[in-house]
C-alpha cells in the first residue's frame, strides 16, 4: 500500500513526517508525548476498573480516532461525542460504540444519526424534551435502525437537561414506549464543577449535584424505569462520582492530554492535578523575534491555542511566562534574556479541547523523533 | 467540468450546497451576507482611492482566496498574510502580490518563502534583525528569486519590530546591500491601537505611534534610505494613518466582515463603527434545547467562534443575550421566552479572524438562498 502521507507537503499540509527529528517539526503544531499519553490512558483505565466503573472517554477533547482506539484497547466501552458529524468521524475511524452526549434537533442531523447504526456501530443520544423523542423514533423507523436514548438531567451546570424528577420520569416513559428507541439510562454530567480549584469547594458542588441525581434515580426507579447506565463525570471530579454509588460510567476526557487549566486544580490531599496526570499534549512553537532583551515573540497565538481558560504555560521553563496572544503571535516574558530566534518551546495550552480543534494533525514524539502523524479526524466536525 | 462540491457530503464535509435554502444550512457554520460583503469591499476601496492610498487588505482575517480576489478586483494592490503557508494558499489561489507582514526565521520556512516567487507572485517579508537579512538573502540566491523586504518597527504594540531609528537604518542598509533582496519600505502597524473604544484615546495612541514613525522615516531618509512604501493601519484607525501624511499603504482587514469587538468602537463623531461597516459575517446557529423558559442552548460554542475579544452578539435580536460558551454549547438568555428548539440565529462573532479559522467553509447567502460555498483556503495554515 502506498504511504497516504507521501503526497502531503511538510510545512503546508502537514507539520512533520514520521522519522523526522523533533527539531525539524514545522511550528506551530500539536505534539504528543506518546509515552506520557500511553501512561495516562493506562492509568485511567486501571482506576476505572478498580472502582468497578465503565469508562467512556469523551472524544470531543481529542477528536482523534487513533487516540480513541488506544482508549478502547485499554478497556474503554466506547467513546462519547458531542456532535453527529463528530460521532460519524469516530465510527468511520473504527469506534463501534459512540454516545452523543448531547441533544440533536435538526431534521437533517436526526436523519444522519439514525443512519449511523447501519455502519455497524451502537449509537447513543441524549434527550431533554419529549418532542425530541418522537422525532428520534420517526428517524430510526425510517432507516430500520435503533438508538440507545439517555435522559439528560441538569446537575447544576444550567445548560441542557431536565430539572425535575417528574420531567425525567415522563421522558424515560416516552423513550421506553417509542418504537426503535431503547431507554438506556441517565446522562448526568456537570461540566463547570470539573474546574473548581479547591477540592473542598468541588466536593460541595458535587454533593449538591449528587442530591439531584439521587432524587431523579429514585423517581425513575419508583416508576419502574430504573436507569441501566448512569453516565457522567470528568477529569476534575471522577473520583467523587465513582465514590457516590450513583454512577456506573465515567466520561473523563482531559486526563489523556491534560492542560494548564486542569493542572491548576487540586485533587484530594491538595496536590495539583498535574501530579496525577502527565502533560502529554503541547503546542510546539518557535521564537521568531527578540526585539528587546527580555521579550521574545513566538509563532503561536490565538490560531494555535485556545485562550478561553487562560494563557498557556511554557513547559519545563518556570523562568518564562507567556504574557499575551494575538492572532499569530505570542509574547513571552524572558527576564533572564535566555531566548534567541529559532528557539523551540513547548506550550501547555490553557484548554485542550478547543486547542486540538484548531489543528489538523498530532505529531507523535518518542525519544526525540516523530513516530507518527495522526489526523485530528473530527476537527471542525461541529455539525 | 464536474462539480468539485459534488462528492462532499452536506453535514459532514460541508455545511451547505449552492441552491439550498438558508433554513437548510447545517449549523454551526460561517455565513456571509454577500451584498453586505460587496458593499464593504467597494466602500473601503473607494475610501482608500479618495485618500490617495494603496490598499493591501490583511488576509489573515478571512483566509479566503475568493474574498481576496474580490478585494483585488476592487482595486487592492495585493494581500497581506501573516504566515508562509498562508501566503502559499493565497498565491495558489491566484493572488499575485502578497506581503508576509511578519518575521520568518525557521530555515524550512525561509526556503518555502524564497521559492514562492517561482509561482509568479511578488512576495514581501518583514525583518527586525540583521541576522535574518543574511538568511533571507541566502535563501533567495539558492532559488534564483527575489523578495521585497520591509523594515518592521514597533509602533508601541510591544510585539515585533525595531525600536530605534538607528536600528531601522542599520537594517535598511543591510537589506539594500543584500543580494537578491529589494529594500521595499517600512512596516509600521499598531495592532492594539485598533481596538481602543473612544476616538480621542485612539487618536492619542496614534499620535504617539506617528511620532515614532516620523522619527524613523526621517532617519531612513537622512541616510539615503527613504522607504518606498510605508504600510500599516487597520479598520479601527486607518483614517488617522491616511491623514498623517506618513503612510502610503493601508492593511485593513476586518472592514470586510466586521465583528462585535470592532462594532463597539467609535469612529470620529462618536458613531459606532458598525454604522460605517456592515456586519457581513455571522455564525449561523440553531437552538437545540430550551430546558427552562428564558434559557435557550444553541449549538455554537468555543469550537464555532472565538471568545478572546468577548462573546458574540445575536444579530438583529436585542432582546437576546449570548451568556456563556462551552465547547459545543452557547447559553442564550431569552427573557421573553421566544425561542424554541430548531430556531436559527445569526451570531456576530466577538473577533472575526480566529473565528473564521475554526471553519472550513463560508456559506455565501443572497436573497435567502445559498449562492456559493467558498473554502477557508488558509484555515489552519499557521506554519
Amino acid at each position: 500500500m502506498s504511504d497516504p502521507l507521501a503526497r502531503l507537503e511538510v510545512g503546508y499540509d502537514i507539520p512533520a513526517r514520521p522519522g523526522m527529528a523533533e527539531a525539524e517539526v514545522q511550528t506551530p503544531c500539536l505534539v504528543l508525548d506518546l509515552d506520557a499519553l500511553e501512561r495516562n490512558i493506562d492509568r485511567m483505565a486501571g482506576l476505572a476498573r478498580a472502582a468497578g466503573m465503565r469508562l467512556r472517554p469523551h472524544g470531543k477533547m481529542h477528536r482523534s480516532a487513533e487516540v480513541a482506539r488506544l482508549q478502547v484497547a485499554a478497556g474503554a466501552v466506547g467513546l462519547c461525542a458531542q456532535k453527529v458529524s463528530e460521532a460519524e468521524a469516530f465510527v468511520r475511524g473504527g469506534i463501534a460504540d459512540v454516545l452523543v452526549s448531547n441533544e440533536v434537533r435538526d431534521p437533517a442531523k436526526l436523519d444522519r444519526l439514525a443512519r449511523l447504526p447501519l455502519l455497524g456501530a451502537r449509537i447513543g443520544i441524549c434527550v431533554d424534551d419529549p418532542a425530541n423523542v418522537a422525532d428520534l423514533s420517526n428517524a430510526v423507523r425510517h432507516h430500520g435502525t435503533g438508538l440507545d436514548v439517555y435522559v439528560e438531567m441538569d446537575c447544576g451546570g444550567a445548560r441542557c437537561g431536565v430539572t425535575t424528577p417528574a420531567a425525567a420520569v415522563a421522558l424515560a416513559r416516552a423513550i421506553s414506549e417509542a418504537p426503535g428507541l431503547s431507554y438506556a439510562g441517565l446522562q448526568a454530567y456537570h461540566g463547570s464543577m470539573q474546574h473548581i480549584e479547591a477540592p473542598e469547594d468541588r466536593r460541595r458542588a458535587a454533593n449538591t449535584a449528587f442530591d439531584k441525581v439521587r432524587d431523579i434515580i429514585a423517581a425513575l426507579t419508583g416508576a419502574g424505569l430504573a436507569p441501566g447506565v448512569v453516565t457522567g463525570a470528568g477529569t476534575g471530579s471522577w473520583a467523587l462520582e465513582a465514590a457516590s454509588g450513583l454512577y456506573t460510567e465515567l466520561q473523563c476526557g482531559s486526563y489523556a492530554f491534560m492542560d494548564a487549566d486542569y493542572a491548576r486544580i487540586r485533587a484530594d490531599g491538595n496536590a495539583r492535578l498535574d501530579t496525577e496526570w502527565e502533560h502529554a499534549l503541547f503546542v510546539q512553537t518557535q521564537v521568531m523575534s527578540v526585539p528587546v532583551p527580555g521579550r521574545a515573540v513566538c509563532d503561536a497565538g490565538l490560531k494555535a491555542h485556545a485562550t478561553d481558560s487562560g494563557l498557556p504555560v511554557v513547559f519545563g521553563r518556570p523562568d518564562l511566562k507567556y504574557l499575551s496572544a494575538s492572532d499569530e503571535h505570542g509574547v513571552i516574558g524572558d527576564p533572564d534574556a535566555t531566548l534567541a530566534p529559532g528557539d523551540r518551546l513547548r506550550l501547555i495550552p490553557g484548554h485542550c479541547d478547543p486547542t486540538c480543534n484548531l489543528h489538523d494533525w498530532y505529531v507523535g514524539l518518542r525519544g526525540g523523533l516523530v513516530e507518527c502523524l495522526w489526523p485530528v479526524n473530527a476537527r471542525g466536525k461541529g455539525f
